[in-house]
């Protein structure tokens, strides 16, 4: 586990996929960089490899994370992602084993030491309880709990799931922090996980087929604030 | 096949494969830059991901190609290399099947499609004859006619297979430019190829693994245009 | 091309895929078995790998062949499924490149190679009609001509695309044999495509989901009967 | 974890590859066979897909694996290998995730339910002490603690990794049963590894590039009981 960063809880994570690129990505970036200092809210941002260094160059409080990387050394290799080229182009950490690109046992394990390694934040996704048990053994730094049928539904996830999750990867290591995901579409399904007693959530539909991403976006990291203060004070 | 973009020869591949990112790669693509317009050759450089941007800001002439992208349209695929995100980036092309990160017959005819139709120059690797003649009915901009088992022996092809590959491409559709890849070690070698009869030629472990990467690569570079004045002159 | 078996037209291919097995896909293989000896049209039957053996020993003028095999040589390589022991079995042939198990160019072009090597016919699946002509370059013995795009979903390829497919591919090598695929759910469809000049159809989903299917089997072989003698005699 | 099958120790792993299939590998077999039952040892054999069926016909005492599957459910997936078709075929269990064939964190989970679903042994390999343990989470009936590095090279796993392997698994689920691997190449690499305090061991290149694979074979599972006996007696 990297411990050169620590993503102070509540955080979100927004997952743009292949949905934005060059200069839109930007604009959604920047207002995802100021809601989180709006609101006191930490973001991942994973955007295309290709467009990390402009983020990571153009905001200041958004943490830029790649979507994958390939758990290889410095050498031959042609078409991977390299973990020290990501680095060196300004993200913080990396996204591993989602449900779109999954990753062997061997090569994820690699991959976790490879982000420790170079110095990113290792955010691993895993389909169901089994799958988030087995990955905490690798020491992750986060793990979303995300499971697989839910993903692009619309159908939040529900708090008897979040604390049997939440549970069973501390049990197995309690420093891994656990981000819910899965099924985010508006302010309100971000409200009821946090409030649920959910650290962090996400959403990559939710905002990205939004008619205005960036207003659900603000919508969005509001509403974590709002269910994470009537939570927590 | 695109038509937006042709690089006239002689042209030369230099392929960083996962060797150098960041600074060092910097330091590689402004010397390239250099010997391009020196010795008016135009050059094919294809950093990771992460470096397309920041190296078609920073050069004036290199031709700057991502490594691979995925066929995939807008919207899902974490972990992807969209095409519009490529181009968006400063990447004029992009090379495809490599013997390191081999696709689909399906998969590469469609990234093939996808890259006239954003705008990517096309370069795809080609193990065998028999290869680069089905490949060509895909009408890439170039063929790369490079013999897996040459790749890192430092043992160039020789001219009755550069004669043989390259008429048989050019029978298929004689648009296709075709890269004598594979061997090339020092200037000697590249010389040799060009002497030869060969359009283009590239390495990766040449530059990489020489002990003044910028040297070699000026080396080759002359080498390059050196040869064709006698040929072509 | 292996040369040591030719497939006279009309034939016809029933692609279990993991549908059937043990004793219910034995059953329909005796059936087919029959329908073979009675219509006269060579039936191409593609297994499970582990049933291939029972249905070559307890079938006559079945025509038993992989659904898939690698490229690789005898040693290493757990998990593969050899092309020796595909022969051993006593497939005659071998499936390659289907949409559910597309292979690399590389693979693919080795795997006929080794198919030819051990004595297997090779029936190859291509998408798009540039995919067929590139395929036909490795010289397999037959190209299966199915649209990704209408596998299952019961509309029969028309005329003019079996026409232009079949010319296409017999100009790169005329003895390369076409089977018109996809989109195949009964009786009249069989005869519709070898009505409209085909040498060869199957099916999968048109045989499996059947209610009765040994009965549309049956059927389905007396339809091609039915329209190669209208069209050739 | 199946229930239906308890694999008495001692017992040692032969796996063919693809070394040997039909004729060759009926023969080993049946040499294995008379092996099992003459030194009371468990033998499991791992033989190409297609000859899972003759050889589970064939034998009486021998443990007849596939050397994967996959988790798909009956229907769709050409080329693929189902567990029901595996089951149906002869087979007791199944082998998943070796170095040569990695599975995916949530494949690996799938496959090993579908093994406890149509009722066949599952045998999971693990390259490193942290595999082990993650994918001791997924209740496989063994585990295969066979570190990567030492796969043909001759050196057999050493007491101390052999106790923390087993220690570690067994902490994670008591009921797994773990096989030490890696680097047999004799009777006596056999008699150390089991003499060291391991349950069960295994081989392919010992017995496959042995001059005589059965007299090598005969020699490697009396070395299993003489060991045996010593640390039980």
């Amino acid at each position: 586990m990297y411990k050169g960063l620590t993503i102070k809880p509540p955080f979100f994570e927004i997952g743009p996929k292949a949905f934005m690129y060059g200069e839109r990505i930007l604009k959604l970036a920047l207002a995802a960089d100021k809601a989180s200092e709006k609101y006191d809210v930490r973001i991942i941002f994973t955007p295309q490899y290709t467009d990390i260094q402009m983020l990571a160059e153009a905001t200041q409080h958004l943490l830029v994370f790649a979507q994958h990387m390939d758990p290889l050394p410095v050498g031959r290799g042609l078409g991977s992602v390299l973990p020290e080229a990501v680095k060196a182009a300004g993200a913080v950490g990396v996204m591993l084993n989602h449900a779109e690109r999954p990753m062997t046992v061997s090569d994820l394990n690699k991959a976790i030491k490879r982000a420790d390694e170079v110095g990113l934040v290792s955010i691993v996704c895993a389909d169901t309880i089994e799958e988030a048990e087995a990955i905490a053994r690798f020491s992750p730094n986060i793990i979303v709990a995300e499971p697989t049928e839910l993903i692009g539904t619309g159908q939040p996830s529900d708090r008897k799931y979040i604390m049997e999750t939440t549970a069973a990867i501390k049990k197995v290591n309690p420093e891994i922090q656990v981000l819910q995901g899965a099924g985010i579409s508006n302010g309100q399904d971000v409200y009821n996980v946090i409030k649920a007693g959910a650290d962090a959530t996400g959403t990559t539909s939710g905002i990205m087929k939004a008619k205005d991403p960036e207003a659900m976006l603000d919508e969005m990291i509001r509403a974590v604030r709002m269910a994470w203060d009537e939570v927590h004070n």
